[in-house]
């Protein structure tokens, strides 16, 4: 704390906001890439207001836990900056709770580590993502996905947006645990689990089996799509089980992620 | 459609939009209030860019709807106006798809209009929310407890921000359909849904017992409190049953709409 008030003193903080990695802000989202070893850490930013005395303030208790974890030594001393330049370098209307660091990007992850990984455990749980595109959308599936214990998300290059601080703050710190694979093909890497054992459960509203009649496998893969949209046809066909959530008319629909909620609670 | 291109010759778009009652945007959240005649609909807005040509665009579609349900000839015919008018006259970042009306507000729902209500079904579903401020997750509540057939939501008075632009649209016109009850006390109205034989079921994550351990009821109240602070002490010990989601460290905990969609699956 005395180091970093010491720095506060001899910079203005105007200018000590830069990011060259990835930039993550909120609370549970930066709490867990600090526990992350393998995310390197360049800066720590925290907003002067929380530091001098927010009383309801979560940051000197990440600080503690850093420290029991044994992570606060291999970090770098938090930069203590003026909230509206901190603000001024995030997203506009980004609740940042008071913290944003730079850290390195987490490294990319193949179906294929997903596969291995699920050969080590008695039980596995996949996402698979078509065309859900929403960085609010995914933040909170990668959230209820590590809830749930899912191993990984699959989603298609094509169309899938990087991990942006955006997701990641609402994932609360799931991005850490949960990771995304990014493949070319979807019906190809469906056809891929299905040959590991997968049941591969697809949700559209279009059929007449519900969630409730199917049993919970060892291995299984949810795959979901956009909102409106619903699956694509050769995505749908690859499926081994196409289930429809129980709603019911007007609203017959529900958003992706609390569709995603849901199927992981029926299947984890 | 004529009628409307017409007006858009005589008067400059600029001057057009005036909001006396609500305002409303987005399509599903539209459509669903020009579909309800117990709103009063003061003006329909479009955006010219998807009046004139956009053909992925539900506008037309939903006059359609509309002329089938007999309702097109109650209402105003729409003023095509610029979309960057529209956009001027809308939240910052507002997804408004083309479309914003001018409604009256919807009327006054009391806890006693639900159970009145409940007397009439068979099976009775509801939702009690302790202190969930954000009207993002409140839409999304409501777009659940509309697609799970539930009567209604229940909220403190004090806490609870009136039906909004931005939850309306989350809510993807479930605010027609699911209407929110505010009440000065929770716990009091608790005890009033216990006499009325409703069991009171509280999420929590500080309790043994799981959601799968609770039956389904013919008449049910879920209770969630806020992300983080979870219910009063007053609320809870009022509940039936506290009982938590089967989720593991170390994020254990869901999105509060994500929980409150698994509890509508559970008990639905």
């Amino acid at each position: 704390m005395v180091k970093a008030q010491e720095m506060k003193k001899k910079k203005s903080p105007s200018s000590k906001i830069r990011f060259k990695g990835q930039m993550l802000y909120g609370i549970h989202a930066c709490a867990e890439a600090l526990k992350n070893d393998d995310r390197r850490v360049h800066a720590i930013y925290v907003s002067d207001r929380i530091w001098n005395g927010d009383r309801r303030n979560k940051i000197p208790g990440l600080m503690h836990d850093l420290k029991d974890l044994g992570r606060l030594d291999h970090l770098p001393a938090p930069q203590i900056v003026e909230k509206k330049e901190l603000d001024s370098k995030m997203p506009r209307g980004a609740v940042h709770q008071g913290i944003a660091i730079d850290v390195s990007a987490e490294e990319e992850v193949f179906l294929s580590d997903l596969i291995i990984k699920s050969k080590m455990r008695d039980k596995s749980l996949l996402v698979m993502l078509d065309q859900v595109t929403d960085p609010h959308n995914i933040g909170a599936i990668l959230r209820s996905a590590a809830a749930f214990g899912a191993l990984g998300v699959i989603a298609q290059s094509r169309h899938t947006p990087d991990v942006t601080a955006t997701m990641a703050k609402i994932a609360c710190g799931a991005v850490e645990h949960v990771p995304i694979a990014q493949v070319t093909n979807l019906s190809r890497a469906l056809e891929e689990l299905r040959a590991e054992g997968f049941a591969c459960i697809g949700l559209d509203e279009h059929t007449d089996k519900t969630l409730s009649e199917v049993k919970t496998a060892p291995k299984t893969v949810i795959v979901l799509g956009a909102e409106g949209k619903g699956l694509r046809p050769k995505v749908a066909e690859t499926c081994t089980d196409i289930v429809k959530l129980p709603t019911q008319p007007p609203i017959a629909s529900l958003n992706v992620s609390n569709a995603a909620a849901i199927a992981l609670y029926a299947l984890s």
